[in-house]
């Protein structure tokens, strides 16, 4: 069971510029940080801009923060967010399935009871959560030992 | 977020033969009645052999049949094994991550925390429960009508 890299990345971006404090990132530094190509960062934070989970300020001295607190910023609503479907098995797409039983079968109703109590247990966590060992994750992604 | 093919396919198995009742089914049958390739399913039925869950009888009048009461198959336990792993995201895996904050970052932890809600909602379903609608499922695989 997995999530996409998309979702992952999402994640990681989020975390990068909540241990930034208020101040602005690039998508550059953050590729480099993580190893990440710039073109998959370039799709999560437009993303992220459009959704107002984050802000862009373009220009030669724009980048990206955070446009919310982290406190306020839950993770369950960015993986829902993230993710380009729930198609826990594949009755649950959008197309119409092949399965013969798909009408009567009550496997579907189980898995998605299991994906909410997934995603309810994402929810009890924002991202101030995620960045409370402030201290190694900033030495860890070069950041300077400066908490906010 | 999604479940493999292997796994929809070992459930689809299972509830095929939990509505056979005790009668033996062919690997020929399932596959002709899901549309699904015989060569899928040879390694699904080896696995659930091995695993203890069905019975798989060689020879001209060979087949298979559950080796438990479908109130004993629970759906948690199959999703288990029937998964190859459990990497929710890319430093779940038993591969050193590439991530610089693996040693440090919470998100694991959240995540894992998530997967185990998920399977303890699965936890609380049997094969019987998933088969409720005897007749409506025997009907849509064109299993007759009779009930066990």
């Amino acid at each position: 069971m997995r999530l996409t890299v998309y979702t992952d990345y999402t994640l990681r971006v989020l975390m990068y510029l909540g241990l930034k404090g208020g101040e602005r990132a690039t998508i550059k530094e953050i590729s480099d940080c993580y190893g990440i190509s710039r073109n998959h960062l370039m799709k999560i934070v437009q993303d992220l801009g459009r959704d107002g989970v984050i802000e862009t300020i373009r220009g030669k001295s724009g980048g990206l923060h955070l446009a919310k607190a982290p406190e306020e910023i839950r993770i369950g609503d960015i993986v829902r967010r993230a993710e380009p479907d729930f198609q826990v098995v594949e009755c649950f797409g959008t197309a119409p399935s092949g399965c013969r039983i798909a009408g009567s079968c009550l496997l579907a109703g189980a898995l998605d009871e299991a994906l909410t109590a997934f995603l309810e247990v994402l929810d009890g966590y924002t991202l101030a959560d995620l960045i409370k060992p402030q201290r190694n994750l900033r030495s860890l992604l070069a950041l300077g030992t400066a908490a906010r």
